[in-house]
């Protein structure tokens, strides 16, 4: 399928892959990125800007096809090196980076001086407005729906989507709540070039987390998830577990602060858990799509009966009911 | 458009409009109905039973096409005679009614047993599921975006339409969030047989509110709206405007309680309000859809640029996506 989007990255079907703390590495990215997708390894989950390059060497002997690299900026949150981040990507010849955080404008204009596409990812049409002043070539619109940040907003993508579109002449993918090709085609509707999934794409078989996680994901229904860290203004939808129950408990508290939970996240989407699978080390991202996914696929496949539902969709039930 | 929906209500377009309390008259419900759309008016925003019969006799002398009357069921916020509405509803000889609310078994049976169509509206899936048990025959699905009564489970229509449509046979169209024809392409794909506005026929030229509301509508974006009750768990989505601002703050308040805001509110969507245009007069509906509104038109164009956006969307941009 061709959309502005496709046309625009040089691939095949219009789903990229999310950024993902510990999950964006080679082999996920690489099956996504060789089914005519857009994989995506994210930069930070490799611990220096060398094991990065060499991550995006792994990827690139994996598939020839266009992958794209997360670059989150979260300064508050610690921080890292990002400008050497950054020049990893540029030197190991990586076409495509997805930027969120705060303040990208040096690193956006740095990758598109390297010839680099940028992606920004955002919650807000007012931040997709002035992400395209920035110079970035996309937006990935991220509505309430989300695992991860969903912002303060609080805007789901059935209104976010058309707003944003509305607002930017930029190609538009729409991320948060989209796990088939049902959501695709509202999508597409909606005015986006495509999708953006994260949760998804964890419960996949190349996915590197731990199979407690991906089951989660399967049996969690459209409910299962927590708002975490609202009264501290930095949102974060995670699984629900007895441990995020019990994080929401402590945070409702008048007066709560991170202190109080720290040593009980462990880092939100923390390697432990996703690594050993045990749910008492950390939460994890979940969005409230985990209530559409109820199968563990290989990524390619995914991405193939998604293309295949989306087609169906459109020339059959939507084109005879428009007939 | 044929859908489920519109065989099985006998309509052309798969749009309704939603049960609005001081809104659902019978000018602006014949409005819609006499577009091929389906009309609402609104049981409980007559007096008594008396005066039902007579807008019901009122609505059917502008229309000879199929409308609905809600009868929304709240006993806990000191009811009403639901049965003698319920029998005015009847004996007017109504051919569709719109539940909402707790505990409709008795209505929809009454109902179904004298040959009306029930669509019960609610938030939920396990709602949805407990409703078709109940016999209804048709779902209305609310997702978070919408004005008035989200739930309290914060499920947005981009999840919670396909996750409902997986769970019940019968027909559901979806409401909340939705505005124009990318919205209801948007639906369909995901699965609904249609959609139900709110919002979106406040701000039409029928609609017998005031101006200063409508402008309200229309100047608003997507944030514009406040959460309120969240914290008495009957949580209600309302415009934002200084009072409702001010609504909030209080209610955040530890210990905060109902009748700290009582005088403040005068009843949610109160009629003063709607009547007069002054805006310290309570607190409106009003859902975050206001981003995607921009004009105020006759019901009935409203409808007919829907439907005419709806088929351009599918037979020209989807049908060129998908060649």
């Amino acid at each position: 399928m061709k959309t502005r989007f496709t046309e625009l990255m040089g691939i095949e079907h219009p789903i990229m892959m999310g950024g993902m703390m510990w999950v964006g590495r080679a082999e996920l990215a690489a099956a996504v990125s060789q089914a005519g997708a857009l994989g995506t390894i994210t930069a930070l989950t490799q611990p220096t800007p060398e094991d990065l390059l060499v991550e995006i060497a792994r990827t690139k002997d994996m598939t020839d096809k266009p992958f794209a690299v997360n670059l989150t900026i979260l300064p508050k949150m610690g921080g890292a090196p990002y400008e050497e981040y950054r020049r990893a990507i540029i030197e190991g010849g990586v076409a495509i980076v997805e930027t969120a955080g705060n303040k990208p404008q040096e690193h956006i204009d740095d990758l598109r001086a390297n010839g680099i596409k940028v992606i920004h990812k955002c919650t807000a049409v007012r931040h997709a407005v002035s992400a395209q002043r920035m110079g970035v070539d996309a937006i990935s619109i991220d509505g309430f729906e989300c695992a991860g940040h969903p912002g303060e907003d609080d805007i789901p993508g059935l209104v976010l989507i058309p707003a944003c579109v509305d607002k930017v002449e930029i190609p538009v993918i729409a991320s948060g709540g989209f796990a088939d090709g049902r959501g695709l085609v509202a999508a597409l509707a909606l005015g986006a070039e495509g999708i953006n999934m994260g949760t998804r794409f964890c419960a996949t078989r190349e996915a590197a987390i731990h199979d407690n996680c991906k089951r989660a994901l399967v049996d969690n229904d459209e409910r299962a998830t927590n708002l975490i860290f609202r009264n501290l203004h930095n949102t974060a939808r995670v699984a629900r577990t007895p441990l995020s129950d019990r994080v929401v408990e402590i945070l409702a508290r008048p007066d709560a602060k991170f202190e109080d939970v720290a040593e009980l996240v462990r880092g939100v989407n923390g390697r432990e858990l996703l690594e050993t699978g045990n749910m008492d080390a950390g939460l994890f991202w979940g969005g409230q799509v985990q209530g559409l996914i109820h199968d563990v696929p290989g990524a390619g496949e995914l991405v193939a009966t998604i293309m295949q539902d989306t087609e169906t969709i459109i020339a059959e039930r939507l084109a005879r009911l428009a007939a």
